[in-house]
């Protein structure tokens, strides 16, 4: 029999990586038998900074799962972003901070959903509720996941659990979080190494809703003029994504991290989605004050469907 | 703006109507604003001695709720199972020990769910992790729900959590735990005063997969035989409801709660899907050692599918 599995959402990000493995290492210790971290896809500059600065190893890159496979889901539940085969495994166990869509099981399950800000804010509870110790290393990771998907708790996701974990985690990890918090935002935003296919697929969602397919993609920078120099590139890359996914819409946010603000390349046979909120020009809308995809810019497209 | 509402599946079982009035003293607690009990059907006999036994008000009746309204699910998720109107309103949270099937949200929500015996179950642990305290009274109702859901701890969805809670329930609302169970059990089986439709809609599921729509159906009893002298007109509205619901399937389970074996009418253009498992004569199939719907009567149509 092959081992539980965990793994994130397709095109990861520090929240599906470092939660992978915190959840197998919890698993783990509850389960006495070894659970094993995966990833769906290429880790990020943003994570590689968090799994070196806590010796973490990279979890196993996988594609699929086999038939019968006992899996557990952390911070994602939809088909769209999961892995290949998953209708046919054994999802037993599901933690997660997003809306459930998409997602059905044959059997009753464990599913420990709030709507908080990050995957390892519920991660950090359930030790608590199993009375499973943190060692420094994962109450690093799942400190690093936070800072992520918050933005140092800065996000309007961000809610009171997440600073209280932050804050207890920070204790246990021994990490001055403002100083570690900026530096891992900031690892995440050298993006010169990345070619724009790259670039439209580090943080990238698709999601599925009356028939209408989005792909919303996020990058974050200190600097969105310098991303905005690619513009004509990334526009053709983009436009070849739509064709290829078969996508009515590509929302590609170029987030500054430290003034809090967005700018979005929009294309696709249904930029009205953005179009009716903010005004594009040139194919750019600029966004005051975006900085979450979940609770922003998903919101506002279906608000306009 | 409306309150909340917390209620439980259609055809409303001792689970759903109980852990709906606990769930909303629950949430009335911890939000320090008022949340309502309901219910989307009539209660049963066995339900009536329970809410009886510990001076309970009867939830109140709802057929669906309004746009935007705030609701709690307990019991359930299956759309097909719910209020009318569900698409539209927000919902919060849901407390469930079924599978997920035909469920989506628009928002992040809370979600607490566990593969146990019973939805009260889980929120006796909910209670523990919120350091509410529990009323006497309100034990006694979680207590009702999981002697029902399980038949006194006899069906094999029985998990060690529901034994102990169980078993710290009952110190609370100090009840004999066996004598109490068989009298709630024996209320449920007073048959009689109920017409052949009301018997068919007393604790019934109806589940949809690839395109095929059954309904299953359950009832329990201390004599079998005792319900089949009226299977000829059991039949005929057996064969109505088929017609009315668009139904494929519609398995009428009569379950002897003492001896837990089962007998089922099973009609409709599909009975192959229980007929491949269980020899049907006579529209009956002999069921021995099949108590759950869950565990064992819905598996097994799925996996003929």
């Amino acid at each position: 029999m092959s081992k539980v599995v965990v793994f994130g959402h397709k095109n990861p990000d520090t929240d599906s990586i470092c939660s992978s493995i915190v959840m197998a290492n919890l698993q783990t210790k509850i389960r006495g038998e070894e659970v094993v971290p995966c990833r769906l896809g290429e880790i990020n500059e943003e994570t590689k900074y968090a799994l070196d600065y806590f010796k973490a190893e990279t979890p196993k890159l996988i594609e699929k799962v086999e038939e019968g496979q006992t899996v557990i889901l952390v911070d994602h539940n939809e088909f769209t972003q999961t892995a290949e085969g998953i209708e046919n495994a054994k999802i037993d166990t599901v933690v997660d901070h997003h809306r459930i869509n998409n997602f059905h099981t044959a059997e009753p399950l464990s599913y420990y959903a709030q709507p908080v800000g990050c995957t390892s804010t519920l991660l950090y509870e359930l030790y608590t509720l199993n009375n499973v110790e943190i060692e420094a290393k994962y109450a690093g990771l799942m400190l690093s996941a936070i800072i992520s998907d918050t933005l140092l708790l800065k996000s309007p996701t961000t809610t009171e659990k997440d600073k209280k974990a932050v804050e207890e985690l920070a204790k246990i990890a021994k990490i001055d979080v403002e100083k570690y918090g900026l530096d891992l935002l900031k690892a995440g935003t050298n993006l010169d190494k990345y070619t724009e296919k790259q670039l439209i697929n580090l943080d990238a969602k698709i999601v599925e809703n009356s028939g209408i397919r989005c792909m919303v993609a996020q990058v974050n920078t200190v600097n969105i003029p310098d991303v905005l120099k690619r513009k004509e590139k990334l526009e053709e890359v983009i436009n070849q994504e739509i064709a290829e996914k078969e996508l009515d819409l590509l929302v590609f946010a170029i987030t500054d991290i430290v003034n809090s603000n967005s700018e979005a390349i929009v294309l696709g046979k249904r930029t009205d989605l953005v179009g009716k909120t903010f005004e594009i020009k040139n194919n750019i809308a600029v966004m005051p004050g975006v900085v979450s995809r979940k609770k922003q810019i998903l919101p506002l497209i279906e608000k306009n469907m």
